[in-house]
């Protein structure tokens, strides 16, 4: 068989996005407002390194007043929280991000939510999750709202659909299961302890899959013509970031699907930025 | 055909847990605490006269400081924010209660947030909301809560299973999904949007009904031998409580079914003082 599924690129959108990101940063500065985004970054993890390079990259190149703080690994959570509440009170910071994972010592609730939830660009904070399940979100989860603006990008219809996300994550399943629940979707959350997952993602008009495990998702769990959004990022062996989903023979019957890479993962980024926008433009 | 299904009532849970917490309040009172409930009730809505003089009697039965403030329909929402205030502030004041609906010029989410996410004994804050979303729960919806500690007094098993929620309310739905999946259920959350909603109701283990049209669930809905949850308080035309649920049909096949009245209705206001009580045994 033949591919035939459309591969769901961002390319384009992350392209736009930057476009319109960058006339609201200059909007911005004639208004003598310059987004600020302070990243705390604890740790030598080289992953964290390169997501937080990345970001900083990013938000550089918009013009963003970017701050990374570096910590030890055994810092305390006291010097955290104290950090945390300077940011909080510093006009020149919109956007307050603690990279993740956190060391052993370093309580992840307890520092996200000491963070201003109106600069909590990530969308962690119990406050902005509530807003979330209740209906009205204000900051939301980057991954799973770029998700959803990928999802309409490329005009996919979820009113009445039928999606399952797999994996029940704080950052991206559950938030994801709530957004596709706001826009009408019948929405199926499943995990771990999942039976007969094959068959239950097989239902799935919008399958959303978040699961950590390179290459889980097969032809099996796939109806027809479905949309696949993969938000794994595993290595294979070799070193190769694959995703959570066997995109070779998955889209041999798929009607969508994103790629690993240049799918779901630049649209994380492009969110937190859009978001320390959004909230430096609120200062005004 | 004859009943087949197990009649879940909750009488037997409720008296034990009248017991339960009948002698955490004459603890509280040795120690000086008498649990506090304040309820505000605006207009004359009979109904909401009703389950506001149900809750003061029951917690008034248990020895709390039980106290309704009861203001005009054409109330201000100033108004309403101040005395939340006051209740915030109030020591002798653990749990605060809005009654709904609102008349139109209150804004219920800002009336909500309002609220002391400590005393918000209903667990509608955003804050409360969050929690839950993240899998750190405190205060809890209250109905949804309830069916939970239900089921357990059935020993109904939840891990593995697939649930299905009918009806996305803030109130019921929503949080009832999620607490079904922190235990593990493979939850799917369906609503009036919903296409084929008799073809997926049947697939569950669980169904919680929580749409308010009386009857409309009837045994094409049920899978044999599923536990069935009937959140439905409607009026039929001769102004008999009826359930969502067709229960006469319904029971022949499901393996147990909550019973409309005595189900899930006297769950809401038990946990609703328990929360208060646990409220109050913090201030200690």
């Amino acid at each position: 068989m033949t591919i035939s599924a459309i591969i769901m690129s961002s390319k384009n959108l992350v392209d736009k996005m930057n476009e319109e990101m960058q006339a609201m940063v200059n909007e911005l500065k004639l208004k003598g407002v310059i987004p600020g985004l302070a990243v705390l970054l604890i740790g030598e993890s080289p992953a964290s390194q390169i997501y937080v390079r990345n970001k900083q990259k990013r938000a550089q190149s918009l013009g963003f007043n970017s701050k990374v703080v570096r910590y030890p690994q055994e810092v305390s959570e006291q010097e955290i929280l104290r950090e945390i509440k300077q940011f909080n009170q510093d006009d020149t910071i919109h956007g307050i991000l603690i990279q993740l994972p956190l060391p052993k010592q370093i309580d992840p609730e307890k520092v996200l939510n000491a963070v201003n939830p109106e600069k909590d660009v990530d969308g962690f904070h119990p406050v902005n999750m509530g807003k979330l399940l209740i209906g009205e979100p204000d900051k939301i989860a980057c991954t799973p709202y770029g998700i959803m603006k990928l999802l309409e990008y490329h005009q996919i219809d979820i009113a009445g659909k039928t999606a399952v996300v797999i994996g029940r994550s704080n950052i991206v399943g559950k938030p994801m299961a709530q957004l596709l629940l706001m826009n009408d979707a019948t929405v199926t959350m499943s995990h771990s302890k999942t039976n007969h997952l094959a068959e239950i993602a097989k239902t799935a008009d919008i399958l959303v899959v978040a699961i950590g495990r390179g290459h889980f998702i097969t032809k099996e769990f796939i109806k027809p013509g479905a949309v696949v959004i993969d938000v794994g990022m595993n290595h294979d062996v070799k070193g190769k970031l694959i995703g959570d989903v066997k995109a070779d023979e998955v889209a041999e019957i798929a009607g969508y699907i994103t790629p690993v890479p240049g799918g779901v993962g630049p649209m994380t980024i492009t969110m937190l930025l859009y978001q320390t926008i959004i909230s430096a433009q609120r200062t005004i």
